[in-house]
């Protein structure tokens, strides 16, 4: 059994590794263009999962690699590694399309294949990019700050959506522009360690904003996170997290065998 | 049993297709009328259902279509497909009759359907529709405005329930259609984009507004939303959304055969 | 095994107009008096009931009206449907009698039938009829409005469990009184077409109070609301509804037909 | 199968009315000193536990007893019925002893019956007895009403957990010492009809305080809790219930039956 | 069967025993530096463990220690007790070690044993140790007050999480010092008895700091807590405790053999 396993393994390894050269393109657009719809749809197995044998679920995983190489032209998904260090969840599988549907097509496939069917889909956070609100208005040392260079090849992976109160909405524009950059100033130590990504989620999901963030150094990420606080901005933040996902990210095969343990 | 399910469908569309002549005329009615009242039903299937047979799913899913035509002549029933952009449900039923009772009627015999046995009745909002509230006080411009044909045939569907705070149901009642106006301000830009309709539910539910929309373009949509933050009516929403229902507007066989597959 | 169970509540028919005669006269003490304890116990099926055989479900339905009868000289029960109306529950069972414990002992019967083994027991709300504590200070004119009879077989039926704020209580009991008396104000349109009933809850249950109320015209009713909402005493409840429960008032053969259907 | 369960429950009563002689006289001493620690155990029947046969119940529910037996030399164990009466819980297990350990061996043993395997635990609250805060510092004669001998065989039993806020636990000792006379007042009438007891619970649970009641007169009750919501201190009640627990006192063959039926 | 199960944790024993000297010397270290990743995992088990045959659960339990062998050399872990002191579950389990991913390797491992895939992983706290804040600017006499020997050999642990408010994170460095300077004063009296250990958490999970405990005097944790709750700067917990975990330290053999009772 365990030798099929294996090649189960084997089989999808290949396979992921020859289809996504035209795929990769698409997915430097998505991941850098406006007006892109992204979904973080977040799954935990049923308890009838870990029962299955191992053979069982291997064969269910790799159903998940098929959905998404039929979807590849359409959109760009990632899936990240929660289980262990969130109560919550599993997988998180973050998906970018240029129309919410494509978005939805993809997870009600993967929802039905037999992995999907013993999966629970715990959360869904909506979003879509859009051009910066604040940083035109900038002083021109900030904004070259933010011109350096994100880290590449992260370990951590770390979801924040954020849901902003009242007042903050209705505070001024110029007023909301003073207090984004006090909260930006306390991001320039982190960028070189840090890479951020924010999407807008008012009227599409119950979050005003979902943040994403990839490092490797948690220790950098906690130290950036309680500079975020210590910002007047934060005192406009109803909800912070509530869930806060963290997770790890590592080769699809790698989360899939985890999950056919 | 791929052509079994196939013919299956292929009975529910010519049935589907010839009976609502009649009904239709009573929807326009029921849509545009005030006193008609709504109830929104969502539904999310069990684990149970994923592990049926998608023949017997797919039989199941039949019924939901006599159940709908038995009621024709007394409501009108729109299905929309939330599964996949929301983790808390698969499907939102709108139901509009002259009276609730007929509402609840309906959803008994849908959910003591093979396929309602299988579906979890996770939110019910109830409302009615009534006559404006504060238009007949705006300015004749604003009124104009407000005539702009809503667009037709859109690809997705929101819900957000409301619940206003105690202050605002003790402000007096032109200070609310002074900001009320300033509101509906914020909504002229998107009226060809996008479909309002408002249900009042104080008393019939835990909310006190069913707002409901269609609309094609998402990114416009988290636009109005946003300008809807930021005026001061917005600091007494005590619960916005909460849950906020995003889903596709589908013909019914399709959405039928997705919770076959 | 249709015709069985037709034959079941032909039988339950009989049984259920036979001998409620002495019972009633105790009902209309029961509804009447102060110092009456009520418990509303609210049930939602368990989806194993819904996959019983119908027959098995309407013989175990039978039963309910057996222990309706045993306990038919201490208390009244009142079974409601919220089913379809509500996601919360399926039946409202309001009970009344002179001491808590035999609402209990109703309950605990009832639970241990074949039918109360597949219900949850959802929520409980447990409360007791007093002396009316302001109205003895409002004008002479408004005392009188108060004596308009409500109205009889009502279609729809409706529970608001409420809890006040710590100020409400440290209130001056003249400003309170002060404060219900406009509360009561914006109810006496509606008297002639909404009945209430209203429970003290304190101690005895996370609420201060349970209001009650029968009417078949829900817009009229969602007019009262609505103008509740608008006077000041609303700004000291910290909690209204959730879960407000709405639910349609049929015969009880007619309800438990529905759960075995 | 009927007689075989009697049989089962005569055989607990013989026993359980011989053994506790000598627990008895612990059992005042720990109801009196302080520095006890007490736990309270709440418990709900899963519906597997519903589903069993009524002598595989009976059965079970005679290793209640034998748990109780077992650590009857270094623990008091007093079972209340909340089925019917809460929607949480089927019974309440309050339990004193001079070591939180005792407290936690008792209940891994109980759950390890074939009882407790088929019931959820689904609230646990922990406290401590201590000399009491403030009134010592009370004037004389509110002293000597404190004295009144509490009720003895009451029938219900009240248990409300309480959170009060920082701004209490930041108030000066006088302070707090003239608001808890003005609560203290506020309970001199009802003495004679309601027996109370405090348990400190902060650093040992979510709660600052653990409040239970006994009595037989819950109108009495619902007007003391009444008073205390009308005074000063109740402003800093963050939580007070939520939950409120009321059951009945009966004699634990009863409850065990109750369980059986 | 009895045999075997203790034959059973006989071999665990002796396995127990051998092992771990070299990993010992790491656990000193990583329970005192600064820059250390701990997770808090927090499982329930479910209702099918528990109806499990008990040598199938003393077989299963016995793969946690192989689960813990296999990593000693990269993390530590202490399993704590909290069945019957907490109903949200039945273990605690801290891992220290210097990479958040180890962390989650040992879980993903744990969590696919036979036992973990009968428990759930009810919650999970993160934090990094980090040197102290604000200690350096306390006066001297204070300073060595904090160098007192934390008890030894404690029986209970308890872990209380917390999230502060905006307004505490947005408060001068000095202010906050000195509200951490009264909060400090308050603990003085119990550094003999109390042993505390403080982890970072914002950014990490949904807290900011998870505070942790070992006492053998409850009755003095709780004056503690108590005077803790008198100082100002709790003020500024927005959440603390929610929950609270109050657990037994023993034997890791002897959690085991509870769990398979």
């Amino acid at each position: 059994m365990r030798h099929f396993i294996v090649l189960i393994f084997c089989v999808i390894f290949v396979v992921g590794a020859v289809a996504p050269v035209k795929a990769e393109a698409d997915r430097e657009q998505l991941l850098k263009e406006t007006g892109v719809y992204a979904t973080f749809a977040v799954f935990q197995a049923s308890e009838q999962w870990w029962q299955m044998e191992p053979q069982a679920r291997a064969s269910a995983s790799a159903d998940v690699k098929k959905i998404i190489e039929k979807y590849a032209d359409r959109l760009t998904t990632d899936v990240h590694l929660l289980r262990g260090l969130s109560e919550r969840a599993d997988i998180l599988i973050r998906i970018h399309s240029k129309e919410m549907i494509h978005n939805q097509n993809f997870l009600l496939d993967l929802m039905a294949t037999n992995l999907g069917k013993h999966f629970k889909n715990v959360d869904v956070f909506n979003g879509i990019t859009k051009a910066l609100n604040y940083v035109p208005n900038f002083p021109g040392d900030l904004k070259d700050e933010l011109k350096t260079p994100p880290p590449q090849g992260s370990k951590y992976v770390v979801v924040v959506p954020i849901r902003k109160d009242a007042e903050w909405w209705n505070t001024a524009q110029d007023s909301r522009t003073s207090m984004m950059k006090e909260h930006t100033d306390a991001t320039v130590a982190y960028l070189k360690t840090v890479k951020r990504k924010l999407y807008h989620s008012s009227g599409l999901d119950d979050w005003d904003f979902i943040t994403y963030f990839e490092t490797s150094k948690l220790d950098d990420f906690n130290n950036l996170v309680t500079g975020l606080l210590q910002v007047k901005e934060n005192q406009h933040n109803r909800v912070f997290g509530d869930p806060l996902l963290l997770g790890t990210i590592r080769p699809l095969d790698e989360i899939l065998e985890v999950l056919a343990r």
